[in-house]
């Protein structure tokens, strides 16, 4: 029972209006990873780095069961640089600068040891470089969990059409689910996105949570309420690991237990907010997520009595 | 068991990306008792209407358990008027209209009948005439909820801050909340506003649910994804209605019971965006109402097992 995980390796340079980092570790393949390896090892790596990118991440990640024969290492290389700026709304946020770098050549070859995985995450990617991965796969996993953004929607709806029929699971923001089907209202786009390819779809709405659609049924999951929200980078990638993880975990891929695995989602990317970066993630223990978790439950029991 | 109702009875134009009407029933008040009296009788109203206001509408109220000895009708004065405009994004809406008419003149005095109540809802109005209204009675409520609006923050900060000094449970927006508290994140504006009385606070979130405050708990309870939301003029005040109805109902002020009147509520707000005006709610059957709160169980409703 084994993961691949897809995705950037990369430094981010982050200004909230709680302060300002310039250059830590980020890219949705190290959230990816860092919330997943709470729940399942190993985890598959494939992504592209430059020569800079720090050993001491790399053996942090290794140490926690992150195999690394998939990540290509460009010596003379950069790794891919990422800058922005998020407002007091930490919904939204403005990109200033993206430096491909490395990733400008990202082509990636699955090591025969990848082959068998049964879980694949395809982080958010050139639609074309989630494709190859796909094919390489000589057996098919029994879960493809898709992420994308509206940028590929702009520049590649081709490709992504296409990926979207070769997935189980799409996870995409309120807006992007918007643009993708044409429609405002999300439960009419659901309907639309999920005749394009996915059985599942997920729609992540920040502060406000995230819907699970599957065929007629619908299923959300509140954010936790923080007093803070400080870095909201990578929540949605350390969402997925935890989506994933759980379900990689638990070998069960049912709707209901989506319904969990999007709980234990939700709780990973409660924790990589309250820091910059990965750096809460990289902390937390297995008690603080049961803790945490248990706080979903109490945030949404009710006892319906209408008597 | 008695709820008074306290609020607006009016004439509504609305215009949403879906259609038009020019002139239809609106008010806090009317909404409220719509969405109260599928749970309590009877239900002590206070308002003030112009001679204009339709004898049918009165007659439907009443066979609903509604009281009017408490109603003011200026026979030649005019009710109430309000006219906005919805946008795609239904939680946000332009007001193009508002004239006072016979509110201008609004004060009310209670009749000795409605004395003994043991719930009061205080709609949306200025503070001076909520306060008025708990002043007059002679035995405080065993529960006072009240609305009120970021209008009366402006003009009449001070009152607004004594008349929560009174109440026990405060709704409002997160907009409204936020600028109450001078805090962004809810969870602070939380902490902040139950120090100023409320030992309950609701935050009202449109489509994206409702928080319920209570020292240091926090329930969430998500909006029903909608196919479409075809005018949201009143769903706040039907949302107050469900949740006193239901409380009152149950003769139970717990926290816990509260949670459970949040999921009502927000059935029958729910209910009340599905056509213009109170029309939805006046046809609903209790057996609608039980499938909807139905689906919202189904809606938040997950199995832990993280083994």
């Amino acid at each position: 029972m084994s993961l691949i995980v897809v995705g950037t390796m990369a430094f981010d340079a982050i200004e909230t209006p709680f302060g300002k980092v310039d250059k830590i570790i980020g890219g949705s393949a190290t959230y990816v990873s860092w919330a997943a390896s709470n729940f399942i090892k190993p985890i598959k790596q494939v992504s592209i780095i430059g020569g800079d990118f720090p050993d001491k991440e790399i053996a942090s990640l290794k140490e926690r069961g992150v195999e690394f024969d998939g990540v290509e290492v460009v010596k003379d290389g950069k790794s891919f640089f990422w800058s922005g700026r998020y407002h007091l709304d930490m919904n939204t946020r403005d990109t200033l600068i993206t430096d491909l770098n490395v990733l400008a050549q990202f082509n990636p070859q699955l090591p025969d040891s990848y082959q068998g995985s049964e879980f694949l995450m395809l982080g958010n990617l050139a639609p074309a470089v989630q494709i190859s991965v796909i094919k390489q796969l000589k057996t098919r996993p029994k879960l493809i969990v898709l992420d994308t953004m509206n940028f590929w929607m702009e520049v590649a709806l081709d490709g992504v059409k296409e990926v979207l029929t070769m997935v189980d699971v799409l996870m995409v923001n309120d807006a992007e689910a918007r643009q993708l089907s044409g429609e405002h209202s999300l439960v009419k786009a659901a309907m639309k996105i999920m005749k394009m390819g996915p059985k599942f779809l997920i729609i992540k709405k920040g502060e406000h949570g995230a819907l699970l659609f599957h065929e007629k049924s619908v299923f959300f999951a509140p954010a936790l309420p923080l007093e803070d929200v400080f870095d909201p980078t990578g929540a949605g990638d350390s969402f997925a690991g935890g989506f994933i993880g759980h379900l990689a975990k638990t070998k069960d891929i049912s709707y209901n237990n989506m319904k969990t695995a999007i709980i234990v989602g939700s709780a990973m990317a409660s924790f990589c907010v309250e820091k910059f970066g990965p750096s809460r993630l990289q902390e937390v223990s297995p008690a603080d997520i049961t803790e945490r978790i248990n706080e979903f439950v109490e945030l949404v029991n009710f006892d319906i009595n209408l008597v």
